[in-house]
């Protein structure tokens, strides 16, 4: 039930300024690798906060061996030049979801660049604030490192540990770089997740009540707080407009052909074969390990301890059970369980539930 | 753990045409609504398959009070005709997710629109194939009738009774409105998530590498069956190109605007704001009724019989998970369980498992 030990830093003492979710995350993620982390916030409520949840103690004036800016991108230039005219570590990181806007900003301001090295934690949560942070959020996830051609090998070598104490893989790559990648993985999608939802917005609302788990997901992202992702999109604004204007002509010309179509030949079809090899290329959730899984579908009824009782003959079994959804059923007292797990397990799975007495009608998908 | 009883059917029997998902769910519930199922599919092995997972029996010549058409959209018009003139029931519903284009076709071929009401059953499952058809595949769901002008009112009834018997809503629309709607929520979206996806087909490993949880929600239907769509897109050319010209004339606007931002006025604001009224628009999985949930993480142990006992603990503090996600730690042992409860419950529930050993380091978000 414990979080596997990590090897021992050679980093001491680590000051995060910003104890928003990040920062705060960080915070307790190096408390628990083993280093002191002093707590910096330009509102001191929000450091004590973060001190309180845990995640180390006001700063007082300490000189650290590493100084995470965690602050929004906007602010990171200025953060890194103050930090720096106050000596506050041997080297300094950033988490900004853009790279080359405030290492272009932190040179024009004359910081000094061979003692910073640039950082993207990635794939966070959706929340914000202290209160949601938690040690293992950054557990298993790339770290995104844009260490500039004059950084010092200390610098890199120190934020690299900074990195995996928090236990995220590493990953090196240019400023320019990441910010096409972050563009297309992640800013991208979120201004076409928008464009789709915004359809929404004045549609009539018998039509919008026909809407399932498809619109759903597309829209999921478009939810995000429009503050955050202006800020986002303004600073990275010319590889976001690359992808989007290229995603915007697919969307015309498939427009075109289905008003051309006369019943021949199928329109878009061309459309639809990349996005299932785009589809395919991405990444799925448990990074690639796990092969394809089964789905075992259960009708339980709708209250607590039932959905234990599955899990618990699954575990009695010896099944793990990868992954859950849980369908709740309009107006009814019953909902729709499917258990992913692997091919090899399902008919052990369905023979252990039917004995404990559910009925699983028909065989699952293969 | 039983389905809850429906009122007592007036139909007795019903004929089936088309043995895949959707035909066999429908034959299964229907069967287990009481009423007597025939089968019929081209591929006669198909029909026996359905038959031997309890939907019922091959069809040999008898009169059924409603014959489903499960057939595609495409072959509903020429399977009407067919059914008419062999007078296999006495009315007739489709399930294709397109409606004006059967139905000027079935006119065009003189079918009898006086017995004929199309239907469209919403939400169903992204599998296809007998194997995966459920009874309850159709519970709570929305299923859209269009009933034309000259339909007779014992035939809507009939058909009506299909489907409140399957356990789902019926939505009347005219056939019209119906496309526009599923252009709206389900076609266009399709295209979109193809459009973004498409973007991954190309783009260097490295890049895509970094796709997060939000990229695969996006991009998640784009992976579905091109040839399927192909032909739900040309049923339905017109609407659908009017919704994606929409979308593709948005996110030209925004990339101009992000090509012609000088860091004055963040761009997109208009159409973020639009994206999360739009959003907030979209029925939440459960149909509304449901409140805000809070959420409550838990890092546990990845290994058979841990969550058992996380919602076994919750069972006997009397708490009802709502919804779990499970996301496993690239190369870790250890997984993060997030569990959606009522935010009354999460104290309690917190409380429940801190007593028994669980950490749950920080308070959830609320």
């Amino acid at each position: 039930m414990s979080v596997p030990r990590r090897a021992r830093l050679a980093l001491k003492r680590i000051t995060v300024i910003g104890t928003g979710l990040i920062g705060t995350s960080i915070a307790l993620a190096m408390r628990q690798a083993g280093a002191e982390v002093l707590l910096i916030d330009r509102d001191p409520a929000a450091a004590r906060l973060a001190a309180e949840l845990g995640a180390g103690a006001p700063w007082s004036g300490e000189s650290a061996d590493v100084a995470v800016l965690a602050v929004p991108p906007s602010a990171v230039a200025r953060t890194l030049l103050d930090a720096q005219e106050r000596g506050l570590a041997a080297a300094y990181t950033d988490v900004a979801s853009v790279k080359v806007p405030p290492l272009d900003e932190a040179a024009r301001l004359g910081c000094d660049l061979r003692i910073f090295v640039g950082g993207h934690p990635l794939g966070g949560s959706e929340r914000s604030g202290p209160l949601a942070a938690r040690p293992g959020l950054f557990d298993g996830r790339p770290w995104v490192l844009c260490p500039a051609g004059v950084a010092d090998r200390a610098a890199v070598e120190s934020v690299t540990e900074l990195v995996t104490g928090c236990g995220a893989t590493p990953v090196v790559m240019d400023a320019a770089g990441h910010d096409r990648a972050m563009a297309l993985v992640s800013h991208a999608p979120h201004v076409v997740s928008a464009a789709m939802a915004a359809r929404f917005a004045d549609a009539p609302e018998g039509m919008v009540g026909l809407a399932g788990q498809g619109a759903r997901d597309v829209t999921r992202i478009a939810g995000g707080a429009p503050s955050l992702w202006q800020e986002i999109l303004a600073a990275n604004a010319r590889p976001v407009a690359d992808v989007i204007e290229a995603v915007s002509d697919d969307l015309a010309r498939a427009a075109a052909a289905l008003r051309a179509h006369a019943g021949r030949e199928p329109p878009v079809t061309d459309l639809l074969a990349r996005g299932v090899t785009g589809h395919g290329r991405i990444p799925v959730k448990r990074g690639g390990s796990a092969g394809r899984l089964t789905t075992v579908t259960v009708l339980v009824a709708d209250r607590p301890g039932e959905l234990a009782l599955i899990l618990q003959a699954a575990g009695v079994a010896g099944i793990n059970i990868e992954d859950i959804s849980i369908e709740h059923l309009q107006g009814r007292p019953v909902g729709v369980v499917e258990l992913s797990v692997a091919p090899d397990s399902a008919p052990h799975l369905i023979a252990e539930l039917r004995t404990r007495g559910w009925s699983l009608p028909v065989p699952p998908e293969r």
